[in-house]
C-alpha cells in the first residue's frame, strides 16, 4: 500500500511545476493555501451546488486575505464564452491585479471555466485547482488543459495553462451523488483500461470499497490516476503524442455529448460508453478479443456506467467527429486498444470496421 | 549600414523561436510562407482597409493551400471579445483543425485579435504575422503579446503566445495614412529613448528619409525597433521584468486612450503624449534634465506627434491608471528614465510629482 495520507505528488513542468495533494479534509485546512502558492487577494470561482456545502470552509481556510466570491449556476450548459465573459467582468469590476488568484472550487466544469478566465485575465494570472468531484480530482484538474464549449464542438476555446497547485479533498466526495460519482469512476476505469493494466486489476478488486467510498481507497485511486496523468502531462504538455492516449473513449464520447446538447449525459457516462464502442472497434480490428471487450463492460456495468451509447444514430454520430479537434488533415485519429492497458492511436481506422461500431448508436 | 535587403533576424525561444523578415515586396512573394510555417488550411484574417489593398496579393502568393479569408471593421473599437468569437465563430464554420494556420494581415489590431484567436482555437493553432502598419512592425506583431479589450482597461483578455513568423513588408506602409504612420514612429522612438541612445540619435539624423518613407531607411528602423524588441523578449517573455521598460509611456497612454474611447487618439499618439509626461515626471524626480525632456519634446514634434496629452483631467487620469495591469498590490509601477536611452521601472514615485505631471492632463 502507500504512504499514509495525503499524500503529495509533483506534476514536473519546470518552473511551471506543482504539487497535487490528495487526502480528506485539505480544503478547510490552512496549510492547504500557503503564501507562495496562493497571494493576498483570491476570487473563489464555485456554482450554486458546491457553495452551499464547501465555500464557507475554503474562505474560512484562507484566512486573513481577501476573498471575493462568484458562484455560478450549475452544469456543463454554462461552459461557455458568456460564462468565460463573466468571470472576467467580476475580475475587472474588484479591479483585481496580475498577482490576484482564481480559486476553482468545484468539478470540471468550474475547473475548466476557471482555469480559462486565469489564462487570460491580464494574459494570465495564478490559479488553484480545488476539484469536488471524482472526475475532476482524476483528470480535469490535472495538467492545465482549459476551455470553454462551442455550439460546434466541446472544449473549442481554451489553453494549455497549469494551475500552481491542485488541492484534491476526497472528503469532499461523500456529498457528491450517485450518479456523479460513477460518473467520475469511468475516468478512473480509463486510466487503467488505456494505460496500467495493473491498475485495471487492482481496481476490479477494490471497486466495491470504491464505491462504499472509503477515504483511504478512494484516495489511492486518485493517486493513481493523478500520478499515472502527471507522467504523461511530463512528457507531452500540449498534447502533439502519448498524451492523446488519454483521450481513450472521448472522441466518441464527445460525438455523444455534442448530440445530447451536454445535458442528459454526464461527461463520464458518455466516455464510458465511447471505451465500450473504443473496444468494439479494437476488437473488430482484431485487436482485442471478445472476453477483453467483455472484461472492461462488467467493469462499467459493475460501476453502474452506461455500456452503450445511446441511440442518436451512427451517422450523426461519425459527422459529429469528423469535427473532433483529433482529427488532423481530414483524418480521424482515434484512440483504441492493442490490449487492455495498451492504448495506441490509430490514424488509418478502417471505415467499414468504424461504420459497424457507430452502428451501435442506431436507434434499436 | 546594414545588409542588403530583405533582413531576416531570430527570436530565440527555444522551440517556440521564429523569424522576422524585413523588406519591400515580401507579403506578395511566395517564399515568405514556406510550407513549414504555414500549412495548407489558411484562414486570413484582414480589415476592410486592408484588404483591398493586399489581400489578393497575399492569397496570389499561397498558391495551391485552401486559403479562406475574414475580413472585419477597421479599428480599435472592434478589439473586443466579441469580434475575437467571430474569428472562432468562422474557424468552426470552416471546420478547421489544429493544422490551421491563421494569417494576420493589417495593424496591431489585426495581430491582436487573430493572435489570440490563435492562441484559444482548439487550445492554440499556428498563426503569421504580416504586419501592415508601422506601428505593427515594429511593435505589436514581434513578441508574442495578443489580447482584446475589455470596457474596464486595454488588453484585458489575452494570452502570451508566439507567431511561427513575421514578415514585414515594408513597402505596404506606402499606404498608410500620414497620421497612422507617425503613430507608429512614436513606437520607434520609444525603443531610442527607454533602452538605445546611439538608435535615438540615428533617429534624430535619419527622421527626414524615415518620414519619405525610404524603403531602405525604413527596413533599418524596423530592424533596430524588432532586434532590441527580440533580445528583451528572449530574456523576459512573460513580462515578469526587463519586458515592462517596453511600456514606456504606456501606463499614462492607456490612460488616454480609455479616457478617449479608442477613437479619437490612435495608440501611437497616446504614447507619445505618454513618454512626454514620462520624461516630465523623471525630469521633477531629478534623472533627467529640462534640456534632454526638450530634446524628446523636439523629436515628437518633428514627427507630427502630440507632446501634449488631451485635457481629460488629472484626476480621471489617475484613477484610469491604477486599473492598468502594471499595477501590483494597490501600487503604482510606472517606467520612467534615469536617463535618455536608460528606463527603469519606478514601484514608489513620489505621490505630489505624479499628481503634477497628471496635472499637464487638467484643461488648459
Amino acid at each position: 500500500m502507500t504512504e499514509p495520507l495525503p499524500h503529495t505528488l509533483q506534476v514536473g513542468l519546470g518552473a511551471r511545476s506543482y504539487p497535487v495533494r490528495i487526502g480528506p479534509g485539505l480544503l478547510a485546512r490552512r496549510s492547504s493555501y500557503p503564501e507562495d502558492l496562493v497571494g493576498a487577494d483570491v476570487l473563489i470561482v464555485t456554482n450554486d451546488v458546491v457553495a452551499p456545502l464547501y465555500l464557507d470552509a475554503v474562505t474560512q481556510a484562507l484566512g486573513q486575505r481577501r476573498v471575493e466570491t462568484l458562484v455560478l449556476p450549475d452544469g456543463e450548459a454554462h461552459k461557455n464564452l458568456a460564462t468565460f465573459a463573466g468571470i472576467i467582468d467580476r475580475l475587472a469590476e474588484l479591479v483585481m491585479h496580475r498577482d490576484a488568484t482564481l480559486i476553482a472550487l468545484g468539478g470540471g466544469v468550474i475547473g475548466d471555466l476557471t482555469g480559462f478566465a486565469a489564462a487570460c485575465y491580464q494574459r494570465g494570472i495564478s490559479f488553484v485547482q480545488v476539484p469536488t468531484t471524482l472526475l475532476a480530482q482524476v483528470d480535469a484538474a490535472v495538467g492545465g488543459k482549459t476551455a470553454v464549449n462551442h455550439a460546434a464542438g466541446k472544449n473549442l476555446i481554451g489553453a494549455f495553462y497549469q494551475p500552481r497547485a491542485v488541492i484534491a479533498d476526497v472528503a469532499s466526495l461523500d456529498t457528491l451523488g450517485d450518479r456523479e460519482f460513477r460518473a467520475g469512476l469511468a475516468e478512473v476505469i480509463k486510466y487503467g483500461v488505456a494505460l496500467d493494466h495493473e491498475f485495471l486489476e487492482w481496481l476490479e478488486t477494490s471497486l466495491d470499497a470504491v464505491l462504499a467510498r472509503r477515504h483511504d481507497v478512494v484516495a489511492e485511486a486518485v493517486l493513481r490516476c493523478c500520478a499515472i496523468k502527471a507522467r504523461i502531462v511530463e512528457e507531452d504538455e500540449r498534447e502533439r503524442g502519448r498524451r492523446a492516449l488519454l483521450n481513450l473513449g472521448h472522441t466518441f464520447g464527445h460525438a455523444i455529448e455534442t448530440a445530447t446538447g451536454y445535458q442528459s449525459w454526464l461527461h463520464g457516462e458518455a466516455v464510458a460508453a465511447g471505451m465500450i464502442m473504443a473496444a468494439d472497434l479494437s476488437a473488430r480490428l482484431g485487436h482485442l478479443d471478445q472476453a477483453e471487450v467483455q472484461r472492461l463492460r462488467s467493469l462499467l456495468l459493475r460501476a453502474g456506467l452506461p455500456a452503450v451509447p445511446p441511440p442518436i444514430g451512427g451517422r450523426q454520430m461519425g459527422q459529429l467527429m469528423a469535427m473532433d479537434k483529433k482529427v488532423a488533415r481530414g483524418r480521424l485519429r482515434l484512440v483504441l486498444l492493442s490490449g487492455l492497458g495498451e492504448a495506441y492511436v490509430d490514424a488509418g481506422v478502417d471505415d467499414d470496421a468504424l461504420q459497424l461500431t457507430l452502428s451501435l448508436a442506431d436507434a434499436r
